[in-house]
Parts: structure tokens; sequence; C-alpha cells
């Protein structure tokens, strides 16, 4: 809300061009309609933004590429992995050992595009499943990661809840070690306690959210 | 925004009529640009809540009536102001006694609406002014309130800070009491400590803002 | 309706920046609803001129600030009263004998904004109110204009009937001098009538309507 | 602006359906631009009914089928021609006389329309051009009309300049009588002078227009 | 569609301004309703474009000037007339031997507009009728061709079925040869064939539409 | 464009409800920019159908969830899976024999989402990928399909290059048999041929596309 009432205020000052800069738009996750009588609160927002006076739009790693058309005003779509990627070079670990894990199936597409940059190292895919009506959640491999190095990808890390249980999966199936990378660090409780828990080599984040604590691993 | 987003669900759930209940339209208050660069957010707010699908808007007491026209759906705008006289007339005060104050001079057409329920008291403008750069603030009364009843009128109490500072005026000024009636009890602090002051025999509000602690006066 | 044809023949000769200039936004007045079922003309002159094409609008003294809010281009509000102010600097008053007066509640806060640029000049304000059904309307002073130079202000003079009622009252209440301020002269009839019944020292006006007949008192 | 005043109030009033009753729509003249840096009046009034708020139009004769599209709101475009051929039908002439007579070029269309419900009586036109600069104008007649009763047809009589001029010419041509049919009856200056010339048998209109003083002929 | 696709590439791209640039504006013959519950296709295009991205819109010889007010943003209307008066002039007509045609009674104000800049040479109007139910349509001509150059103005010939059935015509009345002009040359089938069945000295179009068989005539 | 010109009929007629059911939206493939200087030709014509006037749309799967955000007006988004999986239910397919796959990394979720139905099969995925600039394309298994029954889920059948490819992939990774499943059957060349091959023991469509060749194999 506040951006809007900045852009309004722009709008009335006679700025010739208004770009709002948004490198976390948070509610790009709710970009669907999962069942009947939900908001498409990505949709809401882009109208509000336009309608409030905005002219351009910058922002990061959108949930899905598809959110880009919920603007009709121009928008510029940075995408974070070069600056990931850039970080993970400087690692010593080599190529031929490295498996790209999308810790959903909602993400393969974007683990998959993160693979390709990564002399197309092998994927795999976590898939989580309820065996039944109030039964505990299973998770699958599909894939194979014995005896890798496992980089997780995915664009935001929120209580941390699927990429640890998906570490734990990767240790268990041989893993030999586990990166999570992610662009947007929102890190809600217990983030901090379920990425401290040991099965991280290293968390890999950017600073599209204010990173307020830094994370240390030993 | 979260209203925003339920007219959205509404809207996308093909309700064919939403009406946003809006009891305290909390930035009515922005309604004008005082200085150069500034955001008209109660003129944004009311595009946003119509572009997001609303059909019909109900609200209590906005801070001007020319805010009515910020909407282009139909707007029904309520006044408590009969609430509060109801309840005042439960009061055994003398009509004759009676004097209506306005708290500052902006106020001053709101105070003259409620009066004229009142019998026709007749009115006292509270009028606050710098006397110089970094001096402090003086506040004046115009009219009489002498062996008066007095009763403060405005459309919301936030910090509750020009109230107070009236009703110590008041009683200066030779009021027998004084009564405050305010539509939105915002109550930011400090105003239950101002408002505890012994300055003012009755505070009387209605409950467009949900009051979470009860005012009680000795 | 000749602005709007104006505007739209700019428009459709690909003009690249459109300013409507308003100097007295008569349709201003009508900025509220009083009752139910009554058209907020001031809005809907400020769609129309949007819808036609203007890109910019500048406006001297509106007659409720509100009224900017109505414009959700960019929009210049100019005030005159700076003009006025410098014309009343060449009379000589002793500051200390000025009292400015606002014709009626609604415009107290315009009063007390130009007050402040008069050396903070006491206050006063003239308060009309109807005693009954079909009973003559009845004029209070609230404040002291004994012995003093009262200006009155407002924004707009129409048929005088209100300003000329509250000179009447001035000189019964002893004030010296009455100076009447005004930015738009619209003069209906019986307005030259009325401002030249001797109860005024001078009325002072900008050009924001052509004025056709000059003004000269005694 | 009266219209556009009355469907805002319907508007803010919560009319569910709001139609505008035009019967003349006389800046649906103005339907096109003739030369650059021309308004075009019928669509901007358009525009702006349609911005108002209304849901719908009623019309009659508009200048052009073309300007109906100009809405994008439901349009009822009424045709006043059943109205005069029941009047003509009323009258003793033999269908043969007869001959339909566009008084201009851009009419042909209409005549020829309103020919066809005329047992398809033969076609004149009146065709008016200038020689030269600063020549006279010369009217001409294409098709025969001698020993005929010819009834001239146009939408609106506005000076009558072009349709009296258009009258003497059919006289001098050998016409037998000459009548004026128009929906829309202007009637400028000097109109009525011009139809009261002697040149036409009778001038036949509808009250699309309010008819202030009715037209006599010997 | 592929121009609106194009649009909104542009638009996303940032394109400062964006004119759309059609030569033959199809849908500009859809321009008014005929009869109930048809669209004005004309008008929605002119809408979609609009909403699409464009800025500007140059385009050739609208169907009728009305058109142009279905776009409220500027637009270039170019008239090809020039083109096909200047290849005329390079024929060898005497100027007083030409006469005017215009194909249909729809046409007439095109047919005058261009005989004005052709030395103001008579006009003539071929008027189709039918003369019953199931009856064969009967052709007649409003005017003089008798031994006359007949140039046909139109501004799109799509089946030549009109075009031919008057060049037949003015044959018939005596013209001594038959040009046809027009802008926009559609050529569906059979318009070939028509167009060569040897009524035509000259057949003279543009290429607003592509050209891809090229008309010779003995 | 039909679609929008009947919508457009269908306002103009005065609809008082215009539903839009689309059974493939074939737009809705171009839902996102894959490179800069692309339209995202979905959203642009989800814009177009609510500017034309439709009130509500009734669409079969999407392409992809997001799509339905780019509609602001309610729309309807039916799911044909259940008419595929009730159609598979009548095959004597043992559910423990069943393995799902994917034919693209970007069909994963629809793929899982189908799984659910389906006794929660087991899940493959085929991951193309290019070797190098220049080199054949190489297509990979994810996941197990020895002895088992692979179901293709695609949401559209276009060429039938990537589901054919696939196909014979899983015959060679040792598959009894291979399904394809998808709602929408485009079939452009060479798709025909392709579904020929042998590969698939049963291609299952949907008739949201008209089916005008049934397709049959041994």
């Amino acid at each position: 809300m506040e951006l809007l009432i900045m852009i309004d205020a722009c709008r009335r000052a006679s700025a010739k061009n208004i770009t709002a800069v948004i490198p976390y738009f948070g509610y790009a996750r709710a970009d669907r309609k999962m069942q009947g009588r939900e908001s498409i609160a990505a949709k809401l927002v882009a109208n509000l933004i336009t309608e409030a006076g905005a002219h351009r739009v910058l922002s990061c790693d959108l949930h899905s590429d598809q959110s880009i058309g919920y603007f009709d005003i121009p928008i510029d779509h940075v995408h974070d992995q070069p600056v990931i990627l850039d970080y993970l070079a400087s690692k010593t670990i080599f190529p031929s050992d490295v498996v790209v894990v999308s810790p959903d199936v909602g993400g393969v597409a974007r683990a998959r595009a993160f693979d390709k940059k990564l002399s197309d190292a092998p994927l795999a895919i976590i898939d989580k499943r309820r065996q039944g009506y109030n039964q505990a959640e299973v998770v699958n491999l599909i894939g194979d990661v014995r005896g890798k190095v496992a980089i997780m990808v995915d664009d935001m890390i929120d209580t941390a809840g699927t990429i640890s249980k998906g570490a734990k999966l990767l240790h268990k199936e041989g893993a030999r070690a586990v990166y999570a990378c992610s662009t947007h660090a929102v890190f809600s409780l217990p983030a901090l306690e379920r990425l401290s828990s040991g099965f991280f080599q290293e968390v890999i984040i950017t600073n599209t959210v204010p990173v307020v604590q830094h994370q240390s691993f030993p």
C-alpha cells in the first residue's frame, strides 16, 4: 500500500516516468485460483499498480513467467540466477558431481533453466504426496543423487519446510552434500532453525528481501 | 489491502453485487494536497476499491463531505451523530446550558451540523496558532463558554492531543463540564492517558473502530 | 462544453500536452451531496475533462481543497490570496486593528489561512441560523469586532447575499470598516446593488471571472 | 451539460438502468473531421454520456448512421420517416406524380431510403457548386422534376438556406409543387422567413425539437 | 489479429510511440448497424487497436468520414484521389467531355469531392432498385452521360458487381468510354472476370491492397 | 476475431449477459515472454474479449493456471481430466502397473495432478536437452518405467513431435505400453503420421477442437 501511495504522489507531482522497483513481488505467489472463490492477488496488485499510475515495473524472479502478463505496462523481469551461478562457480565442485534438484513438481522448469547454465547437469525432482486422508506426507525422489552434490533451486524460501524436508531425503538417498539456492529469502519462522539443521552445506540467497540476520553454518 | 483482495475474490466468484462496508475509512484523512508532492490517499484508495471491483460502498462520517465524490460508484454515507445525540439526550443536561465547541477551525461545519440537532445551542471554536517559529502553540477560544456545558465534536480522536488541549482551555475559560463526542475512536498512544486526565466529564464514541479497552472516568 | 470540445480538437490534432486553464472552476461549488439523489457536478466535470483528453489542469482557489483530488491528472492549484494581501498591504490599516471574518461556518479554514498571512489577526465567524420552519434567518457573530477593521474573506461572491448580510451585522457589532475579499467575482443579480449598499469600505476581487463593469465605491 | 449532470445524479442514486433519451442529438452534425485540427463533437459527446454513466441511449434520426457506432452502449435509433410518410399519405397526391429530391449530395442515401417507402418514386439531386473563388454559388439539378410534385427530404432544417434555394430551383425546373420533410426543426434565424417565402406547398416536421411557433402557409 | 499482436509486442517492448499503418481498413465497410442485432465491426476494431496500445493510426480512404471518429487516438486519414487524378491528367481526355459517375446513392458525396478536383465536371448517379419482391434489380441513371467519357469513382472494388453493372448501363446510355477509379482493390472472385468484360476503358487502382495479378485491357 | 465481432453484436443488441465459450483457447500457449520484444498474446486476447463486452468466459484446460488471472471477468475453468480418467478406468490396466509420464519439464505439475486421481501412480519425466550448438537433441528419462504401462499426459497435441519422441524413448526404456492423453487435439501436420507410428497403444483426446478425421490404431 505504501508503494501505491508513493506512486500516486509521483503522479500528482507530474512525474514524467514512474518505474515501480519491486525486488520481491510477494503477491506473485498467489498467481492462480487453486479452488473456487479465491482471489488472484498477483493480478489484483498488478492492476492496482497500473491504476495508481506506474508506467513501468522492475522485478526479480516472479513466481511464474506468466505473471509478467498480469501487467500491461512494460516490465523488466530480472533473473538473479547469474549472481548465484557466479558464486557457485567460485566453489570447488566438480561439474560432473553436480545434480540439480527441484524441491517440488511445480518448480521443475525453473530447476531445468538453472541446470542449463550449469553444464547440463542431471536433474532430480522431489515429489511430495499424501498417501491418504489424515496420513503423513511422504516424499519420493525421482532421479538419482547417490554420491553427488545436490543443488536445490527454488524461487523463494519462506518457512523452509519443503526445502528442509527435501534436504533430509537427499541425504538419505546418498547425496554427498546439499546446497540450497533461492532468490527471495522471506524467512518466516521457523526458517532459520530449519536451515541450521545441518542438512545444508550452504544456503545461497540474494538480498531482494532485506536480510536482517546473517545465515552462518558450521 | 485485505479489503481489496476480498473484493477481488468476490468478483472472481461472480458476485452479483459487491458492497464494501468501511465503518472507518482511515485514508479519508489524507483527502487533499497540503503541499506539493503529496499523495491524496483518500482518492487513491477510492480508485483502488472501484478498480478491484466493488459496486457500492457504505461508510460512516468521512472526514469531509467532498470525499464522497472520490467514489464514482454509489456510496451510502451514514452519520453517527443521531446515535451520539440519543445518548446525550439521556443525560440530564439543560439544553440552555449547552455550548457546542469545534476543536479546530477545520471542524466548524461539522460542529454546526451537530449543533442544529441540539436545539441550536451556541457555537464556540478553538483556534490553535503558533506565534512564531519554534514557539509554543497557543490556543484561543472564539465564542463564550462561561458556566456552560461544553460539548466538543470531532470526527475522530487519534492521539487526543487537540481535544485534550481544547478541554483544558475550556475549563480555564469557565466551562462547567466538557463532553467529547467522536465517531471514530482510533486511540493511538497516548490517547487513553490524555482522555483520562480528568478534563472530560465523558468521552462518547461509536464502535466504527473496534474498541479493545473500555474508557471509564470517575 | 466549449472547453471539452477544444480539448478534443487538441487531442485529435496530436497535441503532446494539453493543459486546461480554468481560472474559475464554477462547478467546484457543487462538490458534495447535500441530500440523496444529487449529482456531484465538480467530480463529474473533473471526470469529463480527463475523458476529453486533458493532461493537466491549472485552476485558482477551488471551493474546497478536496476538489483537487477529483482530478487524477496533475493539477496546479493557484491561490490568489497573495495578490489580495499585497493590495491590502498598500492600504494604511494598522495590523493591530484588523479582524478577519469568515462569512459562514464553512469558510472558517479559508479565513484562518488568510489570517495566518496577516500577522495572525484575531478571527470572527458569522453563524447563520434559522430559528424554526418558515422563520426568518438570524445571523450571529462568534468573536469580537468592536472598533476593528473587519476583513471578510470568501472564495466567491455570487449574489452577495451572505456577504452583505454579514457586513450589516459587522457594522451593528461595532466594526469600524468592512472590507470584502474574494477570488471569484461571479456577481449575479443583485450582487452589484448589494455591494454598493454602503456597508463595504472596499470590495477586493481578482479577474478569474471577466469583470465587465468596474466596482467603485465612494 | 444538464443531461450529463442528470445522468450523474441518477448514477449516484444507484439507478439500475439509465437511458438517455435524446430526440435531437444536435452534436451529431459535427460527426467528422472536415479539416485538420477540428474536434469531432459527436464522438466526444457520445464518450461523455457513457462516462457520466448512461447505460442506453434513445435517439431519432442521427445525422449519419455511422454515429450509432460512436456509442459503445446500446442505442435505439428511431426513424421518424414513418410518421412523415403517414402524413403524406393523407394528402391526395398521385404516386406517379411524385419525385423525391435530396437537397444536397450528402443526403442522397437518406432521400433514397425515403423514396423506397414511397412506391419507388424517381429521385433527383440538387448539386451545389461554386464556380470559382469569390463567385456566387450555383445550384444544378441532377434528374428531372418537370410537372411533378417534388418532396425534399432532409434530416434537419437549421437556417433553411439550402432547402429554400433548392425549392426555388425546383420551381424554375418546372416542379408543380414542393414539399419539405425534415425530422429536426432547429429553425435558427432566418428559417421562418425563408420557409414562408411561398416556394413550399407545405413544410412537414416532427417535434424532436420543441416547436414554439407553428408554421402556416397560405 | 496479427496487427494487434504486433502492437502488443511493441507496447511490452516499451515503444515510445506506436503508429498502426493500415492502408486498407477492411472492417471500415461494416461501419453502421443496417438492422438490429448487428455488430459494428469498424468501431469494435478501432476500440481493439486502441486497447492493444497503438498511439496513432494512419489509414487511406476510409469507407466513411465518420469512421475517423471511431478512434479516440489521433488518426491521419490520407486520400488517394490526388494520385489517381494525376494519372488521369496524363490521359488525353478533354475536360469538357468528362462526367463523374457515382456507382450508387451512398457514394455521391465521394464522387462529388472527386469531381471538384476535376474542373467541376457534371455528375451522374446510378440508382439501383428492386421493383418488387423476387424481381430482378433494375439500374437507372440519374443525370446525362451521352457522348461523354464517364469516370466511375468508388472507394473499393470487391466483386466488381456494382461497378460492372454500372459500366454496362453507362454504355447503353451512350457514354463514349468508361473509366473506373478506386482506392482499394480487394478483387474477390469474380472481380477480374467482370472487369475484363470490355466495358471499361481502364481500371485505375492504388496498391493499398497488395495487387498480385496485374490488370490489362486491350 | 469472429468471436469478438459476435460479442460486439450481442452487446449492441443489449444482451444482459454475454458468456464467451472457448473450449480451446489457442492463444493461451503464448502466455509469457520467452525473450524480449515478444507479445503475450494470451493476455492481449483476454483484454480484447473483455473490451469487446463479454461478461464471463468458459474455457477448458488453459495452458497454465496463471492464464486465468489474465481475465478480470469471472472465468469458469473446466478440466477435462475426469472424462479422460473415466475412459482409462474402462480399460483393464492394473493400477499397480501404471506410471504417469510428463512429456517435458514444463508439464510436470499437470502430470502430477493427473497422477493424484490415478491411485498415486509413480511419476516419470522426459527431459529434452541439446548437448551443444548445432547438435541433435537428446531425450533423457527421469524416473523408471520398465515393465509398466506409461500414460503420457499433456494439455495439447499440436505436431506431436514431443510426444512421439517421448513414446519412442519410453519403449526403449522398457515400457510395456504407451497411452497418450491430451485435452486439445490441434493435430497440425505431421501429427497424424507421427501418432500412427505404432508407438502408442491408444491416443485419448477430447473434442475441444473439432476432430475431422478419426484416429484409429491397429
